[in-house]
């Protein structure tokens, strides 16, 4: 599987930063413009939410789709693996990170109501996936 | 401000649906894939949430700006006007309006944790908005 993998990854690609959030007392308003802010083309976006609080989810890399991954609440800690190195983030609302392809990421949500919106450059393919994070090791 | 505007919209031309939504013990999962489902190519998105339960926001139209939006959760009421006439929707999560340009638009949260999702196809300008409803009549 790894043979479709453009390039080894590296942790060290992975970019995080914080998006405008705009509250007052009818709420909060985050935004992103593209292309300015956003360092891929999307063409599908996802959004995770109702997660249980100390729930996991993700536990995959991506062969060819990067992701835009931003935390619309709560608080997300973020493992990734690139087969060498591991490296933890933490998003609280406007936090972004920017996963290129072949990233092993998997996602906690601590807080209840914890969410995220992800945008992608690559549509839905089953054979995108990488589940399995031993695969990556192949790569070191 | 109204001679700016393309062409008078009519409340007949907004498209409402609903996308699909995966649902599990992990939460859920709502999904939105361009251009297939998307009818105008995203500048800017900006997500609203933390709205107090029964709080009205919006309360504009804009000039130019069409906008895709989706409800991430709870249950919105959207109150929309065209100068002539009315229409209103209740989203809940998963529900879309596509509003075209000219529409006077007004979203009231029901419910705690009720949330939005906005894809526009056009810059943020203070000058795209018109926020005096009854600036709309002159169009009929």
């Amino acid at each position: 599987m790894t043979d479709d993998l453009s390039g080894p990854a590296s942790v060290d690609q992975i970019q995080t930063g914080t998006l405008p959030i705009f509250a007052d007392h009818r709420g909060s308003l985050g935004v992103l413009e593209f292309p300015k802010w956003l360092p891929l083309v999307p063409v599908r976006l996802f959004w995770i939410t109702d997660v249980p609080a100390g729930m996991t989810r993700g536990g995959h890399a991506h062969k060819r789709c990067a992701q835009f991954m931003i935390c619309q609440g709560g608080r997300i800690h973020v493992d990734t693996y690139d087969g060498v190195r591991e490296r933890s983030f933490e998003l609280k609302a406007g936090d972004y990170l920017h996963l290129p392809p072949g990233i092993y990421a998997s996602e906690t949500y601590i807080e209840p109501h914890s969410r995220a919106l992800v945008l992608c450059d690559y549509p839905f393919e089953v054979d995108d996936y990488i589940d399995d994070r031993e695969a990556l090791t192949i790569r070191s």
